[in-house]
Order: structure tokens, then C-alpha cells, then sequence
């Protein structure tokens, strides 16, 4: 329950730029197929235990519990990933003390299979819509849960209030 | 931040089973089609407001934003609904302050469709998965925002560490 008042709005200003920059950090490293900075994205040690571990859902996946898992999926991911570049729409993002909740619909463009061996893959795209968990630790804001889920309807997504 | 201590794992324990009561009449509303009690889940007035709002992802649709259009999406479900039931599975708790989040798998039985009017419709299964992320109000925890995907793969779940 954050008290309203000037510098709180400057700081929560300041909490939303630093949560955005992660989310960012997210998709870049899955971009670049960067191992490395995808793990430091993710809640890590004491931070992570203490929730009872982070949580993932991949489009059309079950869900993957505590961080090696999860992290073992990204990296099958990535190994089966030639390419594969993030368009993020409709990016939103909700303070609630320590919690930052961060929704976007990643519009994706990634490289298909190649119908012959040797050939150029073609790309193709593909929108899932993501509910990014974060919490505020001693060394920034990190990855609880990532959610997210294929749009297979074609519902009005402006049709809102 | 909150520190370890007894009296805190007292009070963890009794904020999880209010944060799982308040699941499950997420979950009862939507059997008995009781519009009045699932909009008493959702966050309201200036709780959804001060965090921009609640959000919701029914399985396959796009994000949908704010009280009032997530509240119509489920009087619309419902009243396509002649039948359903959900067998939860897999329900864990995260808590980190005034935040909870409850993950689940959703087990749906529901009344697909009659193959020719007046028959008996048939009973379909579903399996979806489910991020219900809640939050510490006066009046008790409510759902701030709620992401079900389908499963559609068959990676084994039980691959856990």
C-alpha cells in the first residue's frame, strides 16, 4: 500500500524505467542467444527460494517450475532457435510495492524450418500475449514468472473501455 | 522484504489459505455461473485503479485490460456456458508482501456443443494453465490479474528438478 504524494510518483517513475530495462534485457538476450544475460534476468538465489521458486509458461507449454528448470527450457530453446527478433505492442506496466507486473503482446518474426535441406528457412511470425512478474531485490529488479500464451482468436483488442 | 522470524511463518501460512480461498471462489463462481461473486474477486475501485488496472488472458485470446472489459468477457463465457467444471491440479502459492501469486493447472470439463439441436451435448475436456496473481486489499486479497494458456504441447511435466 504505497501512500500517495510527489516523491513517491518520482519514484515510482524511476522503479517503472528500471523494471522496463529488464523486460527489455529479456527478449534482447533471447535475441542474441545470450545465455548469460538471460540467467541474470532471472530471480536467482535466496531471492528465488524464497517465493518457492520462479514459475514459467512457454506458448502452449505446461508449466515449468524453479529456476533450473526454466532455465534448462530457454536453453532448448535457444539451441533450436536460428533466429528470432521480439516486436513488443501494447506494453504496460503495474507497480505494487515490491512486485512489478509487465504485460506486452510480443509480435514475433522467427525462422521456420527449411522445406529442403540447404535451403534458406523462411520466417515466419507469430503473436503471444506475456504477463511479466518481476520483484525488487538488493540487486535490482529480476524475473519471477514469465507467462506466456499464443492469441489464436481474433477477439477485438481494442474494444476496451 | 519480509524477515524471517515464527510469527511471520504464522502469518505466511494464514495469508496462503486466504489467498487459495479467494482462488477457489474464483474458480466456483465461474461452475455456478454467479456473476456476483466472480466480480467480487476482481480488484475494484481504487485498488484496480492505483495499479492502472486489472488484466486478464482467457486461453487463446489477446490481453484484455481493465475492470469493466474483463468483467463483460466473463458475462459473455458464461452465458455460452451451459455446463463447466474445473478439477484444479498442481496449485502452489507465492507470496512476496501484499502480492500472491497462485499458479494451477485448470482441468475443464465442460458442454461442447450438440451435434443436432435437441440432443444432449457432449462433455469436452480442456487443460489450461493458470497464473492468478492476487493482492492484499482492506476487504482481503483480490485478483489483480488472471493468465490462462492451453497446453498444447506433451513435454513432460514431471521433467522437474
Amino acid at each position: 500500500m504505497t501512500p500517495p504524494g510527489g516523491g513517491t510518483a518520482g519514484r515510482a517513475a524511476a522503479d517503472r524505467e528500471a523494471v522496463l530495462a529488464v523486460n527489455t534485457a529479456l527478449y534482447e538476450s533471447l535475441e542474441r542467444g545470450d545465455a548469460d544475460a538471460l540467467t541474470d534476468v532471472w530471480l536467482s538465489g535466496a531471492d528465488a527460494d524464497d517465493t518457492g521458486g520462479v514459475v514459467c509458461v512457454h506458448p502452449g507449454w505446461p508449466m515449468l517450475r524453479g529456476r533450473a528448470t526454466v532455465l534448462r527450457s530457454y536453453m532448448l530453446i535457444m539451441a533450436n532457435t536460428d533466429y528470432i527478433q521480439f516486436f513488443l505492442t501494447d506494453v504496460e506496466v503495474e507497480l505494487s510495492g515490491d512486485v512489478a507486473l509487465v504485460t506486452c503482446t510480443e509480435n514475433i518474426l522467427s525462422s521456420g524450418e527449411a522445406e529442403e535441406e540447404g535451403e534458406l528457412a523462411p520466417l515466419v511470425g507469430g503473436k503471444v500475449v506475456a504477463s511479466n512478474l518481476f520483484r525488487r531485490t538488493a540487486d535490482g529488479w529480476r524475473l519471477w514468472s514469465h507467462h506466456g500464451s499464443p492469441v489464436l482468436t481474433s477477439v477485438d483488442e481494442d474494444e476496451d473501455d
